[in-house]
């Protein structure tokens, strides 16, 4: 048995199903070990395709994916959707492949300190020998799933997996842990509770729906305040679910929102600060002064820490969660709000909605609270071309289930290789891309910064034409069915023929405006 | 005025020209500045489109491009081509935005641990204020320049752009510096040649065309051998050019080729060794024993130093260049050999020629020595995704050449949005995409890992398809026409009309078997 034998063999055991890959030379033996012990490879076109399923597959399946990636440089590639997964607690284990031990020496082109880059989003070790490779990919799946857990690198020089090795480790599967509150959290908590300036601001695990039941139970019971973090991981929203308010984006209106709190609770998530600095603003967005009060952080099992809170203080164990009449279909022209409204309106029942629609997605966002129970994955580290390889990783994750990639465009250009994968393994991934044709949070970003009419190179660098990016010929050059609509009614026929069928496909929602 | 205009401001005048930008908000000012300034901005659609773009520009200019990218996540999206520009030796310039300084100590979403990632492709600065912004500018640009010169980063935070600054600093155009062989290494070298079993490698500066003619009359007085390395930055060829036998890219091949050579001269290069390595073979690929001596190295100017060379041995000053017969138009349908002969009939004179074509190349490379003279730009570091982009830089540093990106397939899917600004720019720019539909150079190491019947996971990672990319549709997608083709006359036909319309187009050459 190879070194690439005894690591997958073990990492099979440990509970690892899927590869993400997009190997080289320095992989092959680990390419040849897949038939052998029987692991699932899925090819991504490009490493940020790889890294941003892993990142989706772990989101829904709450258990790592592995990726397989290409020395340094294919690393690198896969880099901004692991700075994402890390921002998301996701747990991810990649397997990089090096150089032979000897060859790294004499500087061979593709020689690069991969341990500096890995080491930017987690955990990180350097395989030495073929008989220590089974014990050092359960390390990286003990990292992995933690606690706290996060994204777990193994490089793993070519002969390590070449070589004999002397079998896999006995062990059965793992699975992610997570620690619930502390006692003395939880006495911190009730202590701030009873201040009527308290607020809740609920993240990670916290955004689960018997956590949301458990939340509004503690606000029925207390009066206090709750909100939800900005960019959640995953968020179980929909009719039937408590819907909290989402903290807003812009630092002055998250810090208007959370004007006059005294005490602020964490729970699943971090003390809230500004997505970007300004001049002469605060980086905190809790007022000051304010107390913070850590429940349990973003890894931990805020389920069950809102749970006990709940018990402790005696609230009630049924809150009647309001009914939202669900939007209905819109007529004319698409915009971010007639897009936004239809698509809460047609979306199915238990979809898993992948929301990088960045400034055309907030109309939806409010609509959604009202449709059928469904799951939102949102872009957690601001790294852009998280969406459709989120989606692919959705999809592997939770087979039969509905993905909805909302995508903004200029951000769905980032790693549109995505697409190919879908059609690859026929995923049920409906791409809906919000084509304004511009990054058009700059353009607001530009005026924010005082710059009312900015000139022709600024301006420039904020429209993504022309040319016009046709999505439709792009998703036909990656094998998926795509059409282009320009009103609600379109959009809805089309929405509705894609729900209906098998496999992906892509509509392109071309914005007034 | 700001921090931003008096970098932009330094920086043009001291030659910065262009920019290759993917900013976000906390570039803003930057690019509020550019304007102001007036410097050149092209975008891209991804950040490996503007390094890649950066790296052939400063091939083809000899001076620096900068980069405008969106911190870590942006820079690391751009990491592999800068790989690519470092093995290059390619001066490169990159401003990256970060958080304002006080924003960093949150650990805002977006913050990662860029100066990790910068180091590992050469010089790093975090600017510290807008009054040295000007300074840590020129320093980056006096990196990028070398000598050694390279791949030079300035992180700057957000407030370094947009506070005050006392102004630009009064300096003028500065070049790239590049040393000539020391009397030492010229004296080794003649000792060197002595010997009956002597040999030079030609790379880096010395693929030039006078240092080609110099090269040929060393060979002509001393009967030395002479190869050029396997993967070049910029190597001139053509007929009236003398050619040499370039080192092939199997270290068992490469071996075989060096087999009795007892001195081997290093010219603009590194002592060679394998791409990658394989069991029980050595790293190194000169034979043992042989003496190495270093001319001079990658990034000195071999031509000078190979003139001096010629010079002191009192070489001919005239050494005939052998004619040899320009291919014909092939016939039939399209393999690697008729697509390689057909293309090297046909391109046109001074054609820059971006050799992204792996297996798919090999053929024309042979044929191409009898072209019209023409500029090859290699895959230098082995980060595939960088022919596109590469392309789009030749083709902005030399308005009114034709630039052919001659491309592999899976290759070119990595960096595929440089179509895009091909079309923005309207650059000529004519894109042969080499359609094998597979990564072949897998599926040659797959049996060279002994692997003669790979599973079919093990094949899957090796193939293109289903469903095939259809490359014409992706380049509709990004607003650059497009053709498939599957003879050779049908090739032949496409180039001529593209070689001859201005703007770019792409062909799809289909390979068969």
């Amino acid at each position: 048995m190879t070194g690439a034998e005894a690591l997958l063999e073990t990492s099979r055991r440990l509970g690892i199903e899927l590869c993400f890959a997009n190997p080289g030379t320095t992989e092959m033996p680990l390419v040849a070990a897949l038939d052998r012990v029987g692991l699932r490879a899925v090819l991504g076109l490009f490493e940020g395709v790889c890294t941003g399923a892993a990142d989706g597959y772990a989101r829904m399946a709450e258990r790592p994916a592995a990726t397989l990636l290409h020395l340094g440089p294919g690393f690198a590639n896969g880099l901004a959707n692991l700075h994402n997964a890390r921002r998301a607690g996701s747990p991810v284990l990649n397997w990089i492949g090096d150089h032979a031990s000897w060859h790294l020496a004499v500087d061979a082109p593709l020689t690069s300190d991969i341990r500096a880059l890995a080491g930017t989003v987690g955990w990180v070790r350097s395989a030495e020998n073929a008989a220590r490779l089974a014990r050092d990919g359960a390390d990286a799946i003990a990292a992995a799933l933690g606690p706290p857990g996060g994204v777990a690198s193994l490089i793993i020089p070519v002969d390590a997996q070449w070589d004999d090795a002397p079998g896999p480790l006995p062990l059965a599967t793992a699975r992610r842990n997570r620690a619930s509150a502390s006692a003395d959290a939880l006495e911190r908590t009730l202590c701030a509770l009873r201040s009527p300036g308290c607020g809740l601001l609920l993240g990670g695990h916290a955004l689960r729906g018997s956590a949301l039941h458990a939340a509004a139970q503690i606000r029925s019971h207390t009066g206090c305040r709750v909100w939800t973090e900005t960019f959640a991981a995953r968020h179980e929203r929909g009719a039937g679910l408590p819907d909290f308010p989402r903290l807003p984006y812009f630092p002055e209106q998250a810090r208007e929102t959370l004007l006059g709190v005294a005490e602020l609770v964490l729970v699943g998530t971090r003390n809230p600060v500004a997505f970007f600095a300004y001049p002469n603003q605060p980086s905190r967005l809790a007022p000051e002064p304010c107390a913070i009060t850590t429940l349990c952080g973003a890894h931990d099992d805020a389920a069950a820490s809102l749970e006990a809170l709940a018990h402790e203080l005696g609230a009630p164990r049924e809150v009647a969660v309001a009914d939202r009449p669900r939007a209905a279909v819109a007529s004319g022209p698409l915009d971010s709000g007639t897009l936004g409204r239809t698509l809460a309106a047609l979306q199915p029942e238990g979809a898993i909605v992948v929301d990088e629609a960045a400034t055309s997605g907030l109309a939806w966002a409010a609509h959604a609270s009202a449709a059928p129970p469904h799951t939102v994955l949102a872009l957690t580290g601001g790294a852009i071309g998280q969406g459709l390889p989120c989606a692919v990783g959705a999809a592997l994750a939770r087979p039969g289930q509905r993905v909805i990639a909302f995508q903004a465009d200029g951000s769905g250009l980032y790693t549109l290789q995505a697409l190919w994968t879908m059609a690859r393994e026929a995923l049920d991934v409906t791409v809906v891309i919000c084509a304004n044709r511009a990054y058009r949070i700059l353009q607001v970003e530009l005026a924010r910064a005082g710059i009312a009419e900015p000139g022709p190179k600024a301006r420039s660098l904020t429209q993504l034409g022309p040319p016009p990016v046709d999505w439709v010929a792009a998703a036909r050059a990656f094998g998926v069915p795509g059409t282009s609509v320009r009103s609600a009614e379109e959009l809805a026929q089309a929405l509705q023929r894609s729900f209906a069928a098998a496999g992906p496909s892509l509509v392109e929602a071309i914005l007034a405006g």
